[in-house]
């Protein structure tokens, strides 16, 4: 079965908007088998409308039409489905109590321009949306002499997601054939992403039945498993299979196995192994800090941190002699292990993280270009450091800056 | 003029991938008259291909089509165009001998697929692309009796985006009647969007020739303002009027009057007036620092920081009396502005900021909710401290006190 999503509003047309509801309407539908054909993206002019969706009539099987089902005379979903489809609208009594009920509950008055909400395509039924006043539609219909299903539901993501998910999804697994999916997110770091696939496709390659995807960004690998079986246990065994093959050979790049973030992991195990960390950060300004601080329950393992910038605040905060920032400079691995060291000691938590560089563009030498980050983690009775090189602008030196040290923190621990 | 956008690849159907590129396309495409009245996403089957062009032939007077121009099988936007159009396709010699040239200078073997990249739908003029090896292609035609201009221009953003502003847009002006356009974009802060706009509607709504649009999100409002002319000064002269007038009304609400983040202008506002300043922050978690030190040449003002969780180290790192957090608890306003004036004190800088309070989901109580934060400024001989109830999640709690955290020291230093 093939879908076409329309997705309504002149806003989706300017350079500050864009449609981001139709990815989670093609996960749900690719998870009952349903592969979205082509998306349209069109504004409220009503013949510009009506072109959109004869258009997917005619071309795909199942068209689901986003937004434009407002009390506004800009809202013309309805009415160009039924110009579309040749037929009527007609206001439903039911809906019009619903509404005022609606209106009322919320003490809010109803202007009469909110009657429009209560208007429906002839043969189709009303698909009730408790998060909004515009119900959704669903039509089981014809269309050039082919069988047609089609479905409007409201534009707001706190609407339209609850509503697909629970009422149109529920209504297309009724007319599909039963599959069962199971998915999995594996993630690795700091593996490049040609690396990864090199090692991965000879294994994933031999599960055909197992769909997956790799994405790369944002200083991680994640890897999509996806599979439909007529019973779950048989599509779950199949996704778990394979995904303990390429855990085992992604060896210890790969960090998480049911798409937990790497700062997640982190606090994770700092916990499991009753373990505190503090940190002291130059060129990650705490990134660092913040990533971990991020995760809700964190303050049970990190203890603090410092920024420190200035190299009298790299031996106030984290007891770095200034003798060795004279001998060494401020980047330099004595200095990154200096910092872990002196940010443990003084905290007094069991880990320590120092990391100081050049995240640029300025300050770079011909000996300590920008990008040269040094990174150190101390813990038990040995403190190790990093020399990395990254590429790229201030915030990618940052973030990958940020990402290695949560990666060497995560590997002591395990 | 009407344009559509077409964006080209079955990766752009999955839940995983979105074109953005048609964001930047809409831009130039608006700046120069044009509006964009469709978008419609579409695999790599040649069927779909067609009956998306066919489509947007009919009822656009421009297409772009963007990706698919490769070398491998599943490009077919050339193909399809051209049986669209019903046209034939030719191997061009000249492009030939550019693709040998550009595969010869970078000492990569050219397979013979490559070649498919020198071919051209007749009628068309080749577009040279700069940033890779497949060229883009202009198509000034007819269909249906109407004529229609279609470019063909490639997917990955690196090689789209100055395709388009550099190639695409200059022959578009040249058929196209003269429009100078002028642009300004002003960001204000902690004021509801609801307030704005009835502020500043009564203003801008009387300025029926410039373009004026409200968004809003991450704690801030942004207001672009947008004039199209047949002469620049016209133009600008308009934009700058209206931007006068919104400023006033905005008052010490807006931040920014060309587009400026707000930690860039506190790193701005810093820098002139010669201030420095320090940080200690707890619920925050290093984001306050972080944002300010996400600015190149941020070193220059920003002295340093505190990650303070625990109490200790408010104690240690920000000299915050024990007795203090025991007689008014760690998130209250006293503790707050002792941390802002501890950590200026300590790190010797000439401004401090203090921000303690509870992020969630945990911690809150009846008497202390989560979302409560308070923030403290320490400058001059006066600390002043302001008590925050922030709504949403962690995250949002986070990051809104962050920006109040900004927004007060920009006023400050005002």
């Amino acid at each position: 079965m093939k879908c076409e999503i329309i997705a309504v509003g002149s806003e989706l047309l300017t350079p500050y908007r864009q449609d981001t509801n139709s990815l989670y309407l093609t996960e749900k539908l690719n998870e009952i088998g349903v592969a979205v054909a082509f998306k349209t993206i069109v504004g409220d002019r009503k013949r510009d409308l009506v072109s959109a969706v004869r258009t997917a009539l005619s071309r795909a099987d199942l068209v689901a039409v986003m937004g434009g089902l407002g009390p506004t005379e800009d809202d013309l979903s309805r009415e160009a489905v039924a110009e579309a489809l040749g037929v009527g609208i007609r206001r439903d009594p039911q809906q019009v109590v619903a509404l005022a009920a609606r209106f009322a509950k919320s003490r809010i008055q109803m202007t009469d321009n909110n009657l429009k909400q209560a208007d429906i395509i002839e043969g189709a039924r009303v698909i009730p949306n408790i998060n909004g006043s515009a119900p959704g539609l669903w039509l089981d219909t014809s269309f050039a002499g082919h069988r047609k299903l089609v479905m409007l539901v409201p534009g707001p993501p706190s609407e339209c997601k609850p509503l697909f998910a629970n009422e149109c999804i529920p209504r297309l697994r009724a007319v599909l054939p039963v599959r069962h999916i199971a998915k999995r997110v594996l993630k690795a770091t700091m593996i490049p992403e040609s690396t990864a696939d090199a090692l991965l496709a000879p294994i994933y390659t031999t599960y055909k039945d197992v769909e997956t995807t790799i994405l790369a960004g944002n200083a991680e690998i994640q890897l999509q498993l996806f599979c439909a079986k007529p019973s779950l246990e048989l599509a779950q065994h199949r996704v778990d299979e394979l995904a303990s093959r390429l855990e085992e050979a992604l060896e210890e790049h790969l960090f998480a196995s049911s798409d937990e973030k790497l700062e997640q992991i982190v606090v994770y195990y700092l916990e499991l192994k009753q373990e505190t960390l503090a940190v002291a950060e130059s060129c990650t300004g705490g990134l660092l800090a913040q990533r971990i601080t991020s995760i809700s329950g964190s303050s049970r393992s990190f203890l603090g941190g410092a920024v420190v910038y200035s190299n009298e605040l790299k031996t106030d905060f984290a007891e770095v002699p200034p003798e060795l920032i004279a001998a060494h400079g401020a980047v330099s691995a004595e200095v990154a292990e200096s910092m872990a060291q002196g940010i443990r000691r003084r905290v007094g938590s069991s880990m320590g993280v120092g990391i100081t560089g050049i995240a640029g563009p300025g300050g770079g030498t011909e000996e300590k270009p920008v990008g040269l980050v040094y990174i150190a983690v101390s813990y038990g009775n040995k403190t190790e450091s990093l020399e990395c090189k990254f590429r790229g602008d201030r915030d990618r030196v940052r973030l990958w800056a940020s990402q290695q040290a949560l990666d060497m923190v995560r590997r002591r621990l395990m």
